[in-house]
């Protein structure tokens, strides 16, 4: 079949939409019509050409939602017309990891995710003779995409497509470090590094798990009205503070952050998140992906004295149990998307999704078919 | 009143065994008489120079065991004649780090420890008219010490002193590692850095939490049948393997370490301890102390799937609580200690002490008075 895809054909390039084929899903696999494609900085990260191990050509996208269109062989937990979105982090529930109960991170796909391919070695997109890589297993830049069903949450059909794609990364990322990976308690006093889409959905994690003080820093002040909307108490803006952050910071939580959390990628301030928590106790996340060889550094003597460093990836989310999860807390109104989602467009101009981004004008894109 | 005891008068000299005087106890204090008390790295740290809070003059010690000969008024839980092991890091069951039950940093006497005086701000030793300081708020390498009520253990009085004083820092710190801070749990698999004295202690603390491979690194091939008798189920010695330790220790642990523990305080092993946990869960455990202004590096992406970086001081123990435990343990034949106490000395030999730490010929020498 055909699908019109926004293709990557080298790095550094804009992405190109046109029509290419697509093949139909073979065992275990499933046909995915994708209805609307959030735009997140991962996807900038490897159009960049700065992640190392990006591959071209390829289809980005990985925060979509759709419906199941046709099933291969052997499918058993989704049928046509099923709600899906795509989990790049898919959960099969049978590999070391899933049973493990300790981490969200499946491994049973996860080498041939990583070269652009299928589980079976193959892609299923073309141009002519040409094969067009897979990305993190999912492509929402097409409108048809094929996944393998252990990478599909089965949603409810009441919940808009154009809202809930953005479950598929930020909102979980955001909402699950704070649930899944600190585990945050009610009274806690919580830092928050960093006001873009991560940051405003650890916020409102924090506020949904009754957090005490919900501190946000930010150097862009325009951050803080929204933020104060999903839930911050405090702001705080670096480039105001005099003297040193960290002990500021110390201060403002009485004594640290009992939980951390840094949604840049800035190795710097991840440093910062770490050591302004509280002594004996306080556990700083990693969320943002720093560049590539970049290093994480502080003194042992920090940890010795109780700090935990602790990173996620989706949020510590299994993603067919804890999404569908999500999109009955939005759809019952526990958390926020509506107001984080700043631009809508085609996809034939998803290219302004990346300028938006870069001008640091939207929170989020989403491109609808 | 007089006691005999190895002062520090300067930092990289030799202990002087010398008569000094010593007050008694005041509001809240105890006066001990130390019976033995073992001989600690950090000991050394601090005598060499190159500890950056170090004080002198000073009496060192914090590894000891005694028996209470005076009390001071306002105190209530210990008398005459009580046995005590003496806590460098105290339990006073009332400021916000016991209270929180998620640390044993207790810190209520915190900033004058650190200065080298009693709560009140004056130390109990001098010579003539010269304040000599305390020492990790212990002083053990005196044959009677003053301490605060807080900072005592009561222990059984069959146990005896020579081996128990040990639970003071070593075995309580490695042991706690294993079982406080990492809370390891039955079929785990444990990788220990470094087996001197807090390395076995950890081995026997994997092997008492029903570890399922307990893997020993060391350098030094002498001290692989020791570890094997605390428990140790697999030797390596990074001199005899070929290409990276890291894929090496991952590899022989299935994947990756449960639990790791650096138990050198060398920055280079902490970030090899922690890249050779278990992607997704494996959380390593810094235990060592760091020489002043060393950092600790690695990608961050080695958190952000799933590895977890901690480290413990006084291995997590509850002092007044945890350590009669541990003497139990002893006395019950569930750890060793005889086994690691290779040499004994009276206080005047006891600059034998360091240099058998530093010929590498001692795990745990304990000085008799």
């Amino acid at each position: 079949m055909k699908t019109r895809a926004a293709v990557a054909l080298a790095a550094g390039k804009p992405l190109e939409v046109m029509t290419l084929d697509l093949d139909g899903p073979r065992d275990g696999e499933v046909l995915v019509e994708i209805k609307a494609s959030g735009v997140c900085h991962t996807d900038e990260f490897t159009r960049s050409g700065a992640d190392p191990e990006g591959l071209f050509p390829a289809i980005f996208g990985h925060e979509g939602a759709g419906v199941v269109v046709d099933v291969g062989r052997g499918v058993t937990t989704l049928k046509k017309g099923d709600h899906v979105i795509p989990l790049y982090t898919p959960e099969c529930r049978q590999c070391k990891s899933c049973l493990s109960q300790k981490t969200n991170l499946c491994t049973a796909i996860r080498a041939t995710q990583g070269k652009g391919v299928m589980p079976d070695g193959t892609s299923r997109f073309s141009i002519g003779k040409d094969r067009v890589h897979h990305y993190m297993g999912c492509s929402t830049f097409s409108n048809f995409t094929v996944m393998p069903e252990i990478a599909l949450a089965k949603i409810r059909e009441d919940a808009p497509f154009d809202k809930v794609c953005y479950i598929g990364c930020g909102v979980t990322t955001g909402i699950g470090a704070v649930i899944n990976t600190a585990k945050v308690e009610p009274g806690a006093n919580v830092v928050v590094f960093g006001l873009g889409g991560i940051g405003l959905n650890v916020i409102q994690g924090a506020r949904l798990a009754g957090a005490n003080k919900i501190v946000g820093v930010d150097i862009n002040p325009a951050r803080k009205a929204l933020a104060e909307q999903f839930g911050m108490t405090h702001f705080v803006n670096p480039k105001e503070v005099q003297g040193d952050l960290v002990p500021y910071l110390v201060a403002l939580t009485d004594g640290g952050a009992d939980y951390s959390f840094e949604c840049v990628g800035n190795v710097d301030l991840m440093r910062q998140a770490l050591e302004c928590c509280h002594r004996g106790w306080g556990e700083s996340i990693i969320i943002g992906v720093a560049g590539a060889g970049q290093e994480i550094k502080t003194r042992p003597f920090q940890l010795v004295t109780g700090r935990v460093w602790k990173g996620t990836a989706f949020g510590g989310a299994r993603g067919r149990t804890d999404v569908p999860k999500i999109v009955d807390w939005y759809m019952d109104g526990k958390i926020k998307i509506d107001e984080l989602i700043t631009h809508r467009m085609p996809l034939d101009d998803i290219n302004k999704a990346f300028d938006l981004m870069h001008s640091g004008e939207s929170i989020r894109s989403v491109v609808i078919y």
